[in-house]
């Protein structure tokens, strides 16, 4: 459906060709890196300032037409799709480093920098920002899914590392939340409101970053452990130690073998172990041989020590290709990818549920995690022309997020929900899914900004 | 006023003589640690169940009767008064530490449980809870007001430490938010918005808190420095140093004095950092001489460290002992007791114009401070009686708040809002306030939840 003429003028007028309706550019933002699909938006826009934004924001609310915003594409829920049409609002241009401000450890950005460009502007500072979720995704994004990651056990996820917001509302207003300093208690917590709020209440146009010292020391190493229950025991034994692990990874034999096959590993096809330890070279190595002595009790073999930084950066390189890697396994296979969290205790039995239930149901699907917080994902690797196989895997990722309910955990650790997995709120959330709907209808009356997503419909 | 009659009646059907319009028992509910002062409730009820509350908040939203909820009664900003009357909910007999998991490092508790109460039930565990505010204050109390106290520069605040909460809502609704996991992305984090909503949104009625590994090794000590300049820019250059400090307090001249004549010590009078490690034996000692060497710099003198627990427990006393002590400098007054938080950075200019303005007001006000996240207090004492000298203090607390937010910090660090501070929450927010209102709108739409505190007038 296209646009009203008299949005389609304003937009334009505003922003020139910054504004598209080509099929090209509405194509591109229908895509989505999982097996979520959507029809394209009826119109894309670029904006470069929070002014445009607001502007945008408040021509769509008098036209009462949705608004998508889209980080960088990798969601894996669905979330930036335009299921309802309307405008997707593509803040890639919105990428400039504000302001760097070292003696505090805070970096102040717009929402289109992604990770990795951050990371990169950082290096001269002896700061880095630690939160990776593997994909190159956008700041704006990762705060709106309350992403996390790899080294979230040891630095916290978005909900931890965003100290301060601007965020334009759905009238147009700009509004900020949080402050430079360390804590407050002035008033609710709109910044920990936005943060995971999936674009759903706001638009995050500029946001303050806690920033974090490079380690001194850095050491990772990968081990291997005969059986899932091994590697995953393990875990639990070293979170409980209390050792501050920067990373401890799980992946599974099927993840072994597509590193053989796609990343040019040569491990053995068993489940393994990929750890990191940050600090001083002192605790390091304290850290290091502690772990060690606990891997020995369950049983670990073939430590491999990264000593180098780029073998370091090739053992992370590995891992976060891991969603890659393991669709190479079947050709032309989409990914139903689900993630769960559980309290850590409840971890060995829920891994084990999940890939019992995986291979009752006939289905390939690599199992990953950040287990260190309880934290994993299958990879359940569908023919996206076959609705009976990704009904098959649906029902995988179904029964994980209910036994995941059924111990205390939560049906998504860092995806998120979108479209995806919104028939779940109910059960996760009870009456409090209507609480959520009740803050959306009044910071966003007209149902304009992501709508279709996470909430209860509207009476 | 008294209770509609009919509302006596329910209440005190459903709870028996846990329902009083005594004038002691409301006279109690008048009382507050610091000058802020109301009339009493009409009613004080005190439930022993989540049941009990939802009957009674139900009870109250029929008759659009008041609700204000009570802890401890150890809140700085008036927060717990019935400024508008109604029913004062004493949550004390809800003390019950319901479940502790320690595999999981967590503990489920009921909001009445104080946080030494709770760290005595836990003392053969080898965990404990480390929110420490000084005072005594009840879980539930802590939680609404977003409390941090000496060692959030270790383990953060309320806000890192609550992982899920059982609320009621205003309608009587009861709801559950977050789960045992350690990390979520299911939804808006109402978590996060119920912990510091001073009991504006719902009451709460079960609190999951994360609880922390009792330390292998602690060290405490304290030292003293020629000026206040000198000991703060300790702290800045401490923190920025990375050094992962547990406590690191500041004390000023005239604290040390109150100290000297009111707690038994015998402290120089001189501005001191009162400071303390955890870790193993090996990382405990590596800090303390890192520290050691710092301090050094800025000129640290006397040295003295508490090697027994004994004697780290006479320091933190002393320590948390600070407000009243300073009060008996002055007799018969009463605290205008102030807070605010900037980034580390700014913090050093921040109290040395603190210290001038109270000078130049020709007040006595001792300044303490939660230094190594930026935050300090100032315990103005003034005559109850003398509102010139009671306007001079709040003139006080308003520069050094104002000031605090020109530099990019928060009106409070950790006492909240309630009514001390509610005129300045539009300078902090902006159109950000208007945000807190509508999404309070949204929830208790008759305005019976804490009314009259934090949130802008409903139009």
């Amino acid at each position: 459906m296209p646009l009203p003429d008299d949005l389609s003028h304003s937009l334009q007028a505003l922003l020139g060709t910054r504004f598209s309706v080509t099929q090209a550019d509405r194509g591109h933002h229908a895509q989505s890196e999982s097996f979520h699909s959507a029809p394209p938006p009826d119109a894309v826009v670029w904006p470069r300032t929070t002014e445009e934004v607001a502007r945008i924001v408040a021509a769509c609310a008098d036209a009462g037409v949705p608004l998508v915003a889209w980080g960088a594409g990798t969601s894996l829920e669905g979330h930036a799709l335009a299921y309802r049409g309307g405008v997707t609002l593509d803040l890639s241009q919105m990428d400039r480093v504000i302001e760097i401000r070292a003696p505090d450890m805070q970096v102040t950005v717009q929402p289109g920098v992604t990770r990795e460009a951050l990371n990169t502007e950082l290096r001269a500072t002896g700061l880095f920002f630690p939160v990776d979720p593997g994909a190159n995704a956008s700041l704006g994004g990762m705060a709106s899914t309350r992403a996390s990651g790899t080294t979230a056990v040891r630095y916290g996820t978005m909900r931890d590392n965003v100290l301060a917001l601007q965020v334009v509302m759905a009238d147009g207003r700009v509004i900020r939340t949080g402050t430079r300093a360390a804590k407050s208690s002035a008033g609710y917590d709109l910044t920990g409101l936005f943060v995971g709020a999936e674009g759903t209440l706001g638009i995050i146009t500029e946001l303050t970053l806690k920033l974090h010292g490079q380690p001194e020391e850095v050491a990772s190493a990968v081990c291997a452990f005969e059986t899932l229950d091994h590697a995953v025991e393990c875990v639990s034994a070293t979170i409980q130690s209390g050792i501050p692990m920067a990373r401890i990874e799980f992946v599974d034999a099927a993840t072994a073998r597509a590193f053989n096959l796609h990343s040019g590993a040569s491990l053995p096809e068993m489940p393994h172990l990929m750890v990191e330890f940050h600090g001083s070279p002192g605790s390091v190595r304290e850290d290091a041989t502690r772990f060690g002595e606990i891997a020995e009790d369950f049983g670990a073999t073939g430590f491999d020590w990264a000593t180098t930084p780029e073998d370091r950066a090739r053992l992370w390189r590995m891992r976060h290709g891991a969603y890659h890697a393991c669709l190479a396994l079947r050709s032309g296979a989409k990914g139903v990818v689900t993630d769960v969290c559980v309290p850590m205790s409840e971890l060995p039995a829920a891994v084990h549920a999940a890939a019992e239930d995986i291979a009752a149901a006939g289905l390939l699907g690599p199992i990953v995690g950040h287990v260190g917080d309880g934290n994993f994902h299958s990879l359940l690797l569908v023919d996206p022309d076959d609705k009976a196989e990704i009904a098959a895997a649906k029902e995988v990722a179904r029964k994980m997020a209910e036994r995941a309910l059924s111990v205390g955990g939560t049906i998504t650790g860092e995806h998120g929900i979108g479209v995806g997995k919104r028939d779940l709120m109910a059960a996760q959330h009870g009456d409090g899914w209507q609480v959520m709907g009740a803050i959306k209808q009044a910071l966003d009356p007209q149902d304009i900004l992501n709508p279709g997503k996470m909430l209860p419909d509207r009476n």
